[in-house]
This record gives structure tokens, sequence and C-alpha cells, in this order.
């Protein structure tokens, strides 16, 4: 089972694929897609669109997980994450159609069975879950990894995003 | 010249087609985009894709003509909203490729002459330059013939957002 796991965001979103084979996890591939500031916000989103169909036309994730949004105090980048996060949750249910969304919760839980676990926390997980060599960096692709590896935990109980 | 206006939003999205032949405007035709509360966000959001893909498709616009949105207490409601907003504005940039953004104070100057104009003061303009029997309802169909009047005014000195 192929699992893609994204961060949302406008300028910098991070994305994992990872492969589970039985209780086996291992990493496929990860990295960032970047949007220039230079560009609109309406054409950074059409450029995030293209990326993020490549990704899964290449991969053919079996499910995508996204992380859910919770405010942060800056609410003008609030919008602009948001606004990219309803173009990344259309991309998946159209082009995977297998969606799932979890809390940033359920993902700590999921990587440490504690809710509350620090950031450093997870990342580490990340890299001992998949065998990695070193945390990924940047942080957004640990994130997108995080969100990837919860699926693979929760997977078979979770709500699916029907399409 | 046909403008779409569209007031951006996910339960209810207004959409507003306009027709300006030199300085007379018309209404080509209005109404509402309605996605059913009972389905998950991300097939809203495809579901709201796939009426305004259609609507672009039947009335080809020369430009769609978006209000900037700004945030409201419900922090929530907030977040879907502006999900909502980057669907609407990737499915303009993608289908129409002509994309205007408008502050809620430029449509208020554009149709009143005061940015601080009141909402029923807009909706009297919107039926008045339009030549309405009466100002369209909901709301959201008015403030989206609101966004194509101020295209329609502004359009010709306004920053397109470039694909």
């Amino acid at each position: 089972m192929i699992i893609l796991g994204i961060d949302p965001g406008y300028a910098t979103i991070g994305y994992g694929v990872i492969s589970k084979d039985g209780g086996n996890l291992s990493a496929v591939d990860y990295g960032v897609i970047q949007t220039p500031k230079e560009e609109s916000i309406p054409v950074r989103l059409a450029m995030l669109d293209d990326a993020l169909t490549a990704i899964i036309q290449k991969f053919k994730p079996d499910a995508v997980s996204v992380e859910e949004l919770f405010f942060n105090t800056n609410i003008t980048t609030g919008i602009k994450v948001a606004q990219a996060r309803g173009v990344i949750l259309l991309c998946a249910i159209k082009k995977c159609g297998r969606l799932y969304e979890y809390t940033p919760l359920q993902i700590k839980q999921a990587l440490t069975g504690n809710g509350r676990a620090e950031k450093h926390q997870i990342q580490f997980m990340v890299k001992a879950l998949l065998k990695l060599d070193k945390i990924p960096k940047p942080d957004d692709v640990a994130d997108a990894l995080a969100a990837a590896v919860c699926h693979a935990h929760f997977g078979e109980y979770a709500h699916r995003v029907l399409n």
C-alpha cells in the first residue's frame, strides 16, 4: 500500500510517499513543492495543483493523508494556507479519490502514543519508523511523512472522505 | 464583454454574469451554487469546482472578478471559506485565465462612490445599474453581481492576476 502524506502550505508544501507492506514501513520519496513568491496567489495555487497532480500520477497512492488545519495567530497567513489547503483537498479527492484527514493530536498519538508530543519527538519517530539515516528537512517534509505514517497506523479504522 | 462575479463561500456561493456593451451594463444570469452539508468538505469542494467550471464553459466570461477575503470572527467558518476560495481562484485561473481580485472597499467605491457604503446601498445600486426589477436574493447573488459590476468599472485600469 502506497500512502501520500501532505503538509499544507502555499509557499512550501511538504510531501512524503511511504510504502506499507504488512507491518513494515518504508519511505519511497519525499520533498517539497515550492511556489515562487513573485507570482500571484492564484498562479501559485495553479502551480501547486500541477505539482501535486504530477506526484499523484507518478506514485499512484492508495490513499492521501492530510493534516487538519488549526489557526495560528497570523490571520493573513492563515487565509493563504487555507486557500492552498482547499486546492490540495480538491486535487487529492479528484486525482486519487481516497482522502483522509487527521488532527495534529491524532498524528502525534499515532507516532509517539502521546497526543502532546513535541515536534522533535515526532521527527525522531519519523526517522526511526521509516529507517532513515537522518531527520528529513525542512520540517514540512517530516510533517508530511508523519501524516502518511499516521494513516498507515490508523488507516484500516479511519473514516474515509468518500468521493 | 462578459464578466463573471463570484461571492466566495463553501455552502452557498453566489455568482453573477453581466454583459458590458460600451457604458451599458446588463445581467445575463445569476444564482447560487449550493453544496450539501451532508457531504464532506473535500467532496463539496469538488462539487463547487464542477459547478463553477460548467458556468465558465457556458458563459465564456472575458474576466472573472472575486472579492478578497477578510476574516470575520468565526475562525472555523473562515478556514472553510478560505479553502473554498482557493478552489474558486484555481478554477478561474485555469478555466478562464483572466482573474481579478477586488477588496470590499474597491467594490463599494465602484458601485456607490463611497468605500464605506452600507450593504443595502450596494444592493440598491446593483439593481439600478443592471436595470433589475428587484434586488436579487439571497445576498450572495447581489454580492457576486457587485463584484462583476466593480470589474466593469475598474477593469480597464485593474491589475490582472496573470496566468
